[in-house]
């Protein structure tokens, strides 16, 4: 079979001819429908050095997947050849407290998983071929209908990612509150839309090119600021000086962090979403009391079954643009300049 | 000034002249801008005897009110003659340890409150009338823009009382579970909108009356189901087997609880909100496993806050017919017969 | 070997030679090192006709088990010969939502259980034999330190029912609240014992007879009261006049449950524990505003570690009275007739 | 009367004869039977240029305090003349949203607080003196039976602000879990108490000093560790690799602030307590995924009245060294050279 595979470090990917994979007990090969193209994949060809990473090429691309149930390996149960199904990416081992209770992002015995702090296109080959082979039957979500591989495929990143941010901040959104989203890209874009879906916060959006703001407000958001030196100001004024209850900082440089630090209301929280390479200075009268300030890394597995149903419930909407395996290079070039509209998904095979 | 006054028990109330009030230290005079007419009222006029509640007649009825801030008594901060506020209703001691909270519905210490039990329309003098004095100014809440007096004033019981039943079962109600309300009229509607509009659970409406349903769909019900023998299996092959997480019963009859019991996940919520006089029996074996069922009664000063800000942004949103004070027994007459649209809302003042 | 097992429904256990079991892929075969005997076996030899649960004798006895790694199935990491290991009883289908979080007592899928509604003592062969075949890895629990199978057997039930119980409660047992244990038997006593390590509430312990009040008193209880007509008025008296935060009915007949809700505070929790087929009549009016009463079932995976760290640090002890595998039946005589002290574990192998 | 009075910024405390204070309404004056001596007096009297703070002197020093209400103003309900109170000590305005929930340290409109940004002892009149003014009812919290003002004065703080930072993380501190204490000081001392009475975690407590680790070990710690280089590490190892679920650091410098994010575990909390004047620089991958770092500040007052009831049951103790009023000046002479032993309180008046 065809598979986009990065064959060293510093290197394109390539596409070439593989063996197709046989599913040993308790594994799944899954007949991929759709793989999405991520910035980070553009971070794995171009910017990493053997040893920086716990894992190294050769390996097939692609982390963000799903498709139809193709071979059982024994002892799987409770899936059907044909069955549509999303990819769970964060593969830890299984067993620790943590990934027994589907957190696998934070796994706690990464010796233990199939690949330590990697997975499937992350060190492990991924869904940019024909078929991929799942280790373990627990990283496949059946789709609800309604939803096909293709939209799927993005939503188990960019709309798991900030899902899991949102979802531990719903205490603090209560109606009355604001939450405010730094940065409208792609993970922006899905914060907007998954705050507005599943509570009755006041969204307020931030970026600095009016364009995004337009996405925003077309997401849902209810107030939009064009970012600069005065922004926390105005948010704090557009809050009856309270500020925001929730920063999700989809950015992450020093400046929106600070930024976004200056902009939240005490014993608020403060989510950094974005690897944007910041740092922000926390101490004792730096921040607002009690403000939580953490990071927050992909999500868990039973919040992608919820992320999946608000999808194919129409409460969340991402925008794809799909490109042939034949082409997945261009799709990784157009992503690269810019001129991608939504995500990019290649399509190995039709439904 | 008029006032519509229960003279007596087992009486019509009737309209006459009483003088105006003036507000004592920390307290306030309210001009009325709306009170509803609610059923209790009804109840108020005809079915008890005396001694049988802790207060009685005469007193103004009215226990659902807004207006605008008129005289202030010494000592009161924070308020402007002519600001449009609110009525909070429960009144309790305000330094018990449920008070302190705002959870005045459930005072500790009711010898300390204004009157034990009642309130403003509840053997206080209520808000069918010019003028209404309020005992503390802790019970008034701004109303927020976009939000006047006639429209207000029912909320702060028909909204206020499935609001709090929600709130506490929002931990339950994340994407992918289902929230059925159990009957359809002025409360069930609004419980339908206040979970569309701070949650993402697929709503579930159960009404003996195909109108009813109508409403409810127009409210943003996913699904209705004419409530007969079957419902509860219904319910559960809606939700694929596992049953409601949330029931929340606004008749609270015998018949209606046994079912919504029936219908109800292992794990969820069941609250009775509606006064049907039903009781269900729990027992190990005869409700799912470790369904929390308890009651409701009314909401805490700070949801009020809440449900305000959901309806001066359109996020919920109530029907009101509204009646001169002449005509207020017109109102009663009318919700009596069955013939209203929507709440009742008498508007002593114009704005 | 030899296996204490039930061979037809109405008929006493019996001791008789039966093969060794052997690990399939996925599966482990434990060494038993202690089997709880309890009452609801008792229930089994006596109370149940053809048909009435969904699975039947001949199987062997005993559903809390632990005891030492004695045989791994291919496919399975994490655990080494002669490891000991507790037994978390409650078999689901391990897929499910509910199953996927450890909660393997409400599993959603029975069908795909090892067997739907039992476990091993409960339609499977369980612990009172030498050896015992555990269907899947993830029902063992390692251990910690300090704590050897005979200690840790019963816990699996008879702690970890409890457990389950006060853990729900947690946050309603601030400093300055008040937990009621009624019923001080096995599982009350424990509940004492959890109630004072895992919080600072002020812990009540009632039961009728005066030497289980002592018990409750060794165990950590802050106030006694002696079983009456007058019993909740007692505790409400304690209490402020606010009754308890906490109920935890270990009794469950009709008497305790009216009393336990006459006893309980608005917003509070009482949850029935015990089997003693009592039936509380929930209404409006019939018990205190918000009180969430809720039945609750064994407990979760997670749980189960949580409770064995509780007892290797001696924060909770369980009594214990050890027969050798031949004398099991001498337990069971002994259990019926009233005669232990503490829990009763038949122990197959030293350690 | 006598008072401790700071005459100006720059300056020693002193001893002058002042007129007693007479309450207006709602206020309350309270006769002084403890009043804490803070190292933040030491910063008042040396460290501070006027315009700094928002408030200045002259004024009674002392802003930890209990003692017997003395005199009511009009509208004060519920206490009585000769009542043993603690004095709550953040002052806010008593109506915004915080302050509505008793969470007074974060008043959102501190123009309507007594003073802003301050309260007694802090810019208005404090407890160094025979008695206080207290300028509304709701700061007084009456003692529990069983705890004297001596007793209660350094509660309301010392026990106070550490209550507030554990209570923030009970969710994640079950059975099983590791909370550190960094910092075995006044603060810190309390915290391992308040953590040992209100949860079953295990205690770890950090310090450079041996004779630190010797209190924290009679206050309950589970295990020590002399602070250095590797400690981060030692605690890594004693939590099987996880690291603590909770770091409470109680001195806040650059260095533990740093060696605590190390320590920590992924999802956990770093509080800052301690004014230590540190930083910790915040970035995606310089701190553990998820780890929620915030600051805290003081305490509310339901909080305060948790922390008299764990007083009141002996389950807190805090060391005390009494000085009569004539001799406070010695109380900071000896807290500045770090002489004492426990906490210095001044008392004004006997029982």
């Amino acid at each position: 079979m065809k598979a986009l595979r990065l064959p060293r470090w510093k290197s394109e990917a390539e596409l070439v001819e593989v063996e197709e994979p046989t599913p040993g007990p308790g594994q799944v090969v899954v007949r991929i429908g759709g793989a999405g193209a991520c910035h980070s994949d553009l971070h794995l060809m171009h910017d990493f050095d053997e040893g920086t990473l716990p894992w190294a090429p050769p390996f097939t691309l692609g982390h963000e997947n799903a498709g139809w149930v193709h071979a059982l390996g024994t002892g799987v149960a409770g899936l059907e050849p044909g069955q549509p199904v999303a990819v769970y990416g964060p593969w830890g081992c299984g067993s620790c407290a943590r990934c027994r209770l589907g957190i696998e992002t934070y796994c706690e015995n990464p010796a233990g998983a199939p690949i330590p702090g990697g997975g499937g296109g992350l060190g492990l080959d991924g869904g940019m071929a024909e078929f991929m082979l799942i280790p373990d039957a627990r990283f496949l979500v059946p789709l609800p209908d309604g939803l096909d591989p293709v939209t799927a495929a993005p939503l188990t990143d960019a709309a798991l990612t900030p899902y899991h941010a949102v979802r531990r901040s719903w205490p603090k959104l209560a109606p009355g509150t604001a939450a405010a989203v730094v940065g409208i890209g792609g993970l922006g874009h899905m914060a907007v839309q998954i705050l507005k879906a599943t509570t009755a916060t006041t969204v307020l959006a931030v970026d600095s090119r009016p364009e995004a703001l337009a996405v925003a407000e077309r997401a849902g958001a209810d107030r939009t600021f064009l970012a600069g030196d005065g922004t926390a100001e105005e948010i704090r004024a557009a809050t009856g000086g309270r500020g925001a209850d929730v920063v999700l900082d989809c950015v992450g440089s020093d400046t929106t962090l600070a930024q976004s630090a200056a902009a939240a209301r005490t014993m608020g929280d403060l989510t950094i979403i974005g690897l944007g390479g910041g740092t922000l200075p926390v101490s004792f009268f730096g921040v607002p009391y009690e403000l939580s300030v953490q990071t927050t890394y992909w999500g868990t597995r039973p919040e992608l079954i919820e992320v999946l149903d608000l999808a194919a419930r129409g409460l969340i909407r991402s925008t794809v643009t799909t490109f042939p395996l034949e082409r997945a290079m261009d799709a990784y070039r157009q992503l690269e300049a810019g001129e991608l509209v939504g995500r990019a998904v290649v399509v190995p095979n039709d439904g």
